[in-house]
């Protein structure tokens, strides 16, 4: 079976997916996007995202491409024209095509753009070991609390985890606190059992992973403190992890060449992780159980 | 007469070059540009463009998409084609298509689309009368040296300075100096008649024009300094000038509310402007000395 685009207003075959070279989006890194996980056929955390990806638009002042029922329409219709049960939905929204002229353009219609792929990223042993991070210098612009395109910092960081044999980098500000990974939010516990990551404001991308988790800690009656932390208080806790779409939540077990929980997976991230797990199944349950829409 | 692209190693129509949804420039920003003005068919300044280009994909490591000489032969091909006696062509290059993902993807060919479009900004008044510049925050990345795609802070500054009635924005640190423009490079002559002109650096974007103009000040003798400036000092100039690709040297005769040089364009940047543009039309000179290529 071959893969299916929505572009601007059609399905198309992905190989032949494509947009003008007058795109903003290609010229100027203008416009938003998001990732969302399908599960059993099902969006994970729809509405979380389809708010944030609101929000994105509004700082930018980008017209909504169409409602929001529309929208998660258009993203289900996607998802089943490519028969994804387990995998990610990508959507992607710019200001459209225009002359190049750095302005926002008049009367352009928002470009809208919606892929999905199968399967998540197999992290069974990275889940099991836990994983090492990298920490950099925070090098991104004033605003990561947009969800914008113009991501090649994050790209050039991740790349720099990879080549040190990391999975993901830290971005470190520059009062020496982390602010999160290029596509992933930061997490600690520290020794006095707290768990910390880093309030949402103009210096993070507030994930909806990240959301959820803290939903879950709150209820479940964890000591939860959004606060920025320091590098080396990251090097010195008891537990660290990241969170994301795509990663859920994964356990950290080194820092640069710092050992984090005695280099093991530690067992509140374990929990964690369940719990989101449960949360997210609960949602494909839900959704599983009402009547199919003919 | 329909306007022609270059798209990948193809001549196409402008109104139907496209690009795929999964390349990298459209997904990550993963590119780089080039805007190179066209004066009686011929390019200006064409070495430094190229050899810039070549900076910036070695700093973000993206193959050279071909030989410097074959990119100047495609340049003029376009150019040809699209008729244009004066104007610009602009060139993009990007990372290529891949599979989303953040790290640099394995095997990925360099995209490449080039296209040109006649006539200059028409800038006769604000040559005459001079403009308007405001002063914002500067909320770029760290790697203003880079000439890429990555522009959502720099459209949002120009954007900013429309609706202020501005030409341009002044893009201001967190130590109160000026940094640049959103597409332009930042001149001032002191009260002293020094031309001050901020050093290249990660903080800004080193001009063709800027260097062209510091080679002209150089040559006619004036005094000359490379270094920052404050937003103060800029107010308090006797004179204050924008350069750019499209907008050549272009006076500045008001920074927020301040008057600069009595609100009139001061002499200094008007010759500095002839030199330029005598400059460019030397180069169109010698290239249309040359026997015409079949």
């Amino acid at each position: 079976m071959s893969r299916i685009a929505y572009v601007n207003g059609r399905f198309v075959p992905h190989r032949g997916a494509a947009i003008h070279i007058e795109d903003r989006g290609y010229q100027f890194a203008d416009g938003v996007y998001e990732v969302t996980a399908v599960q059993g056929g099902q969006l994970v955390d729809e509405a979380l995202h389809l708010a944030r990806l609101d929000r994105s638009l509004g700082e930018l002042r980008i017209a909504a491409p169409m409602s929001r029922r529309a929208l998660g329409f258009v993203l289900r219709e996607v998802i089943r024209r490519n028969r994804v049960r387990d995998g990610i939905v990508y959507l992607q929204a710019t200001r459209g095509v225009a002359p190049r002229d750095h302005p926002f353009p008049a009367n352009t219609r928002t470009s809208l753009v919606i892929s999905a792929r199968r399967a998540r990223a197999a992290n069974a042993q990275a889940l099991a070991e836990g994983i090492k991070v990298i920490a950099i210098p925070d090098i991104r612009w004033a605003r990561c609390d947009i969800k914008s395109i113009a991501l090649l910092p994050n790209v050039l960081g991740k790349q720099q985890a990879r080549e040190a044999g990391a999975y993901e980098a830290w971005q470190v500000d520059s009062a020496g606190l982390v602010t999160e990974g290029t596509s992933t939010n930061a997490w600690i516990v520290t020794q006095a059992g707290e768990l910390v990551t880093r309030q949402a404001s103009n210096a993070i991308l507030n994930g909806c992973t990240r959301l959820a988790l803290l939903d879950i800690a709150r209820h479940i009656g964890l000591t939860l403190v959004e606060r920025p932390f320091s590098l080396s208080e990251a090097k010195a806790a008891r537990e660290a992890f990241l969170t994301s779409t795509t990663s859920l939540v994964l356990p950290i077990v080194r820092i640069d060449d710092t050992a984090i929980g005695g280099g093991k997976p530690g067992p509140l991230g374990r929990k964690l992780r369940e719990l989101y797990v449960a949360h997210a199944e609960g949602q494909t349950a839900k959704h599983a159980a009402l009547p199919e829409v003919a």
